[in-house]
């Protein structure tokens, strides 16, 4: 019988899992902040042999890695066996980027037997279903911003470079680095009035590259995107239904009836 | 017998056109400001059939646009026949944007029975041969990133976004958008520590889109554009031969050994 383990990181979706899934065993890690409370063991990553123990003595099959995990100093006198045999890879990896380093997380979870779950699939209501969920309804012009956004990252994917861009009336006033979509947004906000004279409005598309793993890296938005996309002028934001994670759903439907901005999930990138 | 006519804008370049084209034909437009002296007659854009004929009747066979043009307002009143046939193109074109507005010029003189040439066919000086142009000798690093930053923008020409990229140990910090190469090296300017401790030093990439009318729209560097790139941090500038204007060379040089910054010009788009 499947039982779930919970790798919690910090912010409010590894509490929201453990409500959904109060079965669960839940993990933390030593020296990453987080909001599960005293009752969950800290593991150190050093030791990282003791909490495959740990979660096979709890009877854990499935895992899923929630929440930010910072990356506190590796001492590496208190490497276990496990740990010292992950190291070479762990350390190619960070050469890498952090995809790299989730990438083989995950390669070695499932290594070690387990099933790496994404929150995604636990928690429905963690990304939106297709139609508008809040604000106005978007214009043609919105429409039509969107479809190029959508062509753009579509066209991009391969590149691995990011998964939100800006549209608006046809030209791109922004791509998403790695800086992110924040830092974007500010960018976007800051277009001289001469250039924003010929592309006014526009949307914030976003949506998983192709080949993103969902398990351990979703695009989200939340209500700081729709103040971010306000503030540089745009009408709203365009994600894809099922694989972005909507922050703070309520407080962020109040921030765009309060900003006259709209949030649109579309069925498919189309 | 060929004779060139030099349709000048604002900057230097129409003035460095003139010097290697003494014979040319040099005119100017009303309301746009320029440095070639009082002598060349100034046309109002509202009267381009008047400007054929000033050609033809001095025996211009090839055109050159050259320098800055601004949009002065244009006043409907004192259009002549040539310019209302061509309005309602025009219109479309402003719609659409700076590229559409050049190709439509380009056409129209063009269909006048004009030969448009390029400032970099006529001015050889004006782009850069391969080789390293000034500064250091790139690291192997400074290479990789640079042939990344070259896929970067050959996969994504197509989609007519921008002729520039940023890449720093294989990832990309900054991706052109409508806002122009200098904007984007304030953008990267700003990424925070925490991302540049794995993105260190990185080059500025930049060359044409494929299908780009270099008669009209040429990609350029300048010792501005070296300075934006050390202020984001950057070992680099990589252009490629022939294709990309080099401003104030001499300076540009200067600004290279100041700065311990290379500019380094690639053969062909590796």
């Amino acid at each position: 019988m499947a039982r779930l383990g919970i790798l919690a990181g910090g912010g409010a979706l590894p509490v929201a899992l453990h409500a959904a899934h109060p079965d669960a065993f839940v993990v933390t890690f030593a020296g990453v902040a987080h909001q599960m409370g005293d009752a969950a063991p800290a593991f150190p990553f050093e030791k990282i042999g003791s909490l495959y123990g740990a979660l096979r003595d709890s009877g854990v099959t499935d895992v899923v890695f929630a929440g930010a995990l910072s990356r506190p100093p590796l001492d590496p006198e208190q490497f276990d066996p496990a740990m010292i045999a992950l190291a070479p890879r762990l350390l190619a990896a960070m050469q890498r980027g952090d995809d790299a380093i989730l990438r083989l997380v995950v390669e070695t979870f499932e290594a070690e037997g387990f099933t790496v779950r994404g929150a995604h699939e636990l928690l429905p209501g963690l990304t939106a279903k297709a139609g508008l969920f809040a604000g106005p309804e978007p214009t043609d012009a919105d429409t039509q911003d969107a479809k190029r956004g959508f062509e753009i990252l579509r066209e991009t994917a391969p590149l691995d470079i990011g998964q939100g861009c800006v549209v608006a009336q046809g030209l791109c006033l922004g791509f998403e680095t790695l800086q992110g979509t924040d830092a974007m947004l500010r960018f976007v906000a800051q277009t001289p009035d001469r250039l924003r004279a010929r592309a006014r409005g526009g949307v914030l598309v976003k949506t998983p590259k192709a080949g993103q793993d969902l398990r351990v890296d979703m695009p989200a938005v939340g209500p700081d995107t729709l103040r971010g996309a306000a503030a540089a002028g745009l009408n709203g934001v365009v994600i894809t239904a099922g694989n972005v994670v909507v922050l703070e759903p309520a407080k962020l439907k109040a921030v765009a009836e309060e900003l006259n901005l709209f949030l649109l999930v579309e069925g498919t990138a189309p």
